[in-house]
């Protein structure tokens, strides 16, 4: 179940049976030369819709501004500061709490959202925390490439050239998406250098094309289609598991 | 061009000739018995998409979560602070502007958005304003009902009972874009009341199926494919007409 | 009542009887070659210093400084950020609500304000929402020109040039309430130039002169005191039915 | 010259010869029995308005509102929060340096503001301070007590029960000022407790008409013309020395 | 009792018999040529460290950053803004308050801190106060050279040249803490100038070496002890005084 | 060299020499049963100031107070929040920088921390990527146990019951440095349990003795003084390394 194309007395309904809920959230920022600005956002998006095909779980709007502040030097990508990202996870979490769902999964495509998600989440129960009472609600992060056999698909997929950044797992579950904006390009080098994440000229020095680490011409469709399918299974199955974890009175 | 889409040298190239980008902005909130909890952010986001089938236009990814705290007593509803809200406008503001985007276009779905957005762009200019510098960029807020022609369509379609809230305009471009996701709902009363907007539970105690002042059951689908070719046609007019006027130095 | 010249126990009294308070509120800013900087925060105190002597109303000082960031690049300006105004309207607010206030009318003097003081009305309300409870009163927003037959009223005095900053009717309303501090000047056009707002380099380059649209050479003290008059009726007329309203439990 | 009375070109052609303002700055709080709640704002404003008309000096608005949270166990006070106070104080000191003021006094009439106005003043250096660069203004609280002479003066006038709040000197002020709001009530004790400020409360239970450490009953207004006489002239010194400080390039 | 080298239950134990606790809080910040750059928060760290051994009374940890913009044209100084170390002191105090503190001391070494301490009492009680509840519990302020005695001997010790900042008294206390870290130099002038307080640039302009009005040449190890030993009598004193006020219910 | 017993010259005079700074940063919290409440902040200055004795590096004053909130269910456990947290690291970041300190590393002692470390990374660096400048300096995060080798040994003294809070090493560390406050206690069971980390209740409820997954039991003062000797090595050589790293211009 989508809530976006649901109404509100669905969703009522929904909380009667279910009380858990996941949020793709990702990022909007460049991925080398052929992977697109909104792979990050995409990816758990295209996740998350196919694993609602599948299993009674809600979906809510994709949060597709995250934590790109290195990306800045390319153009297109969009950044939120961890401060403001910290804020909206705030009121979205709070929002979804008042209505009763009690079990809140981020469905994550991004590295780099990893800490101010997690420092959202501490913010959030400090509140409950300071004032000593009980939260009411659980939060949970899962990265889409920690999801169940995900990790050990991609790397038996790609066993060298995975890297970091613009990786062919992310690319070729795009590709499988739209297959309509598949882009091609020259890679040089085959696989793009690692190194650290600073600011934006800072990373652009370091990787000229966007890449870090990776060799995104491994990516196809096909693969990606295996990707997906794995990892909608596995997120259903997160979220039953997820959802039946008791929450302490 | 859909950004999202889009890999980082094609918006690099978008840029060379074009300077202006337009940004779906809505609200995830409940819209009446048969409205979608997406509808003010996907109203946005099917024109823009339309006019971007016709015209070499920029479409950054949507904005989707607004100002909705009057909506929180019904359930599916998501809603920033308006202090959230304007925080995050400024850092996409500031993420566009960095890519040298002179023009930035807001395409807002929300009437309850207008005012933070509003503040936000004082915000922004603000930051120039005390320098003493010119900021180098313009804003525009754009309601889509507020494009050339559209409002007097609308008037058209809807003589009676559109009201404020779970309009048969918004109603029915959803019904277009998705028509496997319409809903049917008996009206009781068929114009909803109108009145005042305050916290969450008086608003749930004045409007008690969610509708302000509208009957939606006069949305079709066909008006609403009316309505998007009309306002996509408009859409790419306002962005031509902004993208052309001068950037004083 | 003036609350500034009141004492505590006084207003306790008041409370007993009327539970509605109304806060002038401004900005100070240029207001073209002959317009007074304090214009947008005189012209709600004036109003409501005569409606006060005619009526049982409780006056709160006035907030003097507003969102004036586009007139920066004029001396004499103040002006806060949209976040700092949101912020003190909320503290205003808490404070007069902690004291038994049920109506919170803000009689504003500024366009400008308009936009922040709806975002700050959803800050606060925001508050109640998430955590699903009553506010518990009620804030509303009163442009004195939006009084009941004010804008009929200085339409007529001013058919042409009436404009948007630097107005007839305002500059009007403070050469009655003080007649020693009428400036004169050439005014070149007769009646400024239209366009829109942006940051202060911007403003100052499109209204040389700080006037948009007006032509203040038609304002005498006497039109001013029409115009007072006949707001400072309507006010206390809109707080009566302003507080009559039933504030749901 | 009273800022508010005046047009942006005449403070254009003020600070070509003269870089210093004034601002009056207080609070509206509870005042004891017969105190204005309006005392803390309205005597730093009388003594700069009698100051404004002996010597060519520029007096900002006021800033009517203060660190008043303890007093909001009385109605008709209306606190901000020092996080509020100093964000206000920051954009009011941007907005003034930003024409070209170089030395910002904010004469002061509340104890309670002083720790937060300082606050603020190095919250404002440290925008340079961490940059490395100089602020090109100053800023100074003056308390209206402090200023030269005034403390011995009331000392002479009220050798017992001044007292910390709602003192005899500031209710003197506003007699003089406000001859037709001088309000009467028998104190008891005649001079009230002193002790340490708190919450709204505990300062309610310690101080119960709210008077600390004051016999008010024992102003008049022909002394608060003195006190305001002698306040305005060494206000005129005080503006006229600091506005000769040199300003290290 | 040292909080930091103690366990949990520890602490719980404490609770029972004792609801006070003192938080040493300073600031890192140059102190001249021989001062150390952690005196400020090194001075209350050693007094309240005596007083342990003395007294059963509770250590926090140091705070030791604090309000020092002013001396950022000096290497090693770090400072925190006024906005930060508010949010970090009603953090701090709401950890506190949590587990049954009723009366919380800062003993503080920097009187740059003062206003600022100040400011984060009013922004703690603040909560209180607009909710119209009682906080539950009572914070102080005492600077260590406020401590019963204590001024009265460092005035006795160092009757001139005592100065305001990398004073005599402090430098003796670190001497005699550290004497391993002892430094000398030729002071020059023997006195320092003394002055206004403004951005960092301006200080080291002004106060070329770092001190305000002060010799701390006179300072030796043994003044420093007799002042320590003074002041950790004095302060178990203030904080059995300040322990058995009562806190209204 | 110890920042806190240096003068401002002294760093000054390292600057010269060498532009990098270890920060050691941790929490005050409960650690069971036994473990002292400062112990994620006093293992990385143990650390710290062992590797400053044997190597030409600079120690800052420890960041004692961090991300705890899951702990506050337990006496003597002090808390920032996130948005705190993350305030403070970006102003002692922008001393430092300020300064000319071009590597600024956190020897990190606790866990819960990491997030809100690499969240404020990402503001300070957000601050030039969005101005499209050079930030001037790096920063880095490195927890102690992560140092070369030190996970190694510490898996090798305690090959089971390490844990994941109040573990041995930890414990070993502080009783090896502090043998006068070496707590005993017996844990039922040996091994406590593991799970997630929510709000401080639900903390409570899940580890009721304050461990998670440890077994304290194990450490002794030699164990400590081992696994000391080997970080203090590998943090000499971090440093080395991290320092020879080229800032791009």
């Amino acid at each position: 179940m989508l809530l976006h194309l649901s109404t509100w007395s669905e969703v009522e309904q929904f909380l009667k049976r279910n009380q858990t809920i996941v949020i793709p959230i990702g990022s909007n920022e460049q991925h080398g030369p052929t992977g697109l600005l909104g792979t990050d956002w995409l990816c758990p998006e295209i996740i998350c819709r196919e694993a609602e095909k599948q299993a009674d779980i809600l979906v809510a709007p994709t949060f597709n501004i995250g934590m790109a502040q290195h990306h800045l030097g390319f153009a297109g990508t969009i950044s939120l500061r961890p401060s403001t990202f910290i804020a909206a996870i705030v009121d979205w979490t709070r929002s979804l709490a008042r209505h009763g769902f009690e079990k809140i999964l981020f469905l994550n495509g991004h590295g780099g959202n990893i800490a101010s998600i997690e420092a959202a989440f501490s913010e959030i129960y400090a509140e409950a925390s300071f004032a000593g009472r009980r939260a009411g609600f659980a939060m949970k992060l899962c990265n889409w490439w920690d999801l169940e056999g995900v990790g050990e698909l991609a790397r038996e997929q790609f066993p060298t050239g995975h890297g970091a950044h613009a990786t062919p797992s992310e690319i070729a579950i795009t590709q499988w998406a739209f297959s309509d904006a598949i882009k091609y390009a020259d890679y040089a080098p085959r696989i793009a250098p690692s190194g650290p994440i600073r600011e934006a000229l800072d990373f652009r020095a370091r990787y000229p094309d966007g890449r870090m680490g990776s060799d995104p011409g491994q990516a196809t469709p096909e693969k990606g289609r295996a990707l997906v399918e794995l990892a909608a299974r596995s997120l259903a199955a997160e979220l039953a598991a997820f959802g039946s974890e008791p929450v302490p009175a």
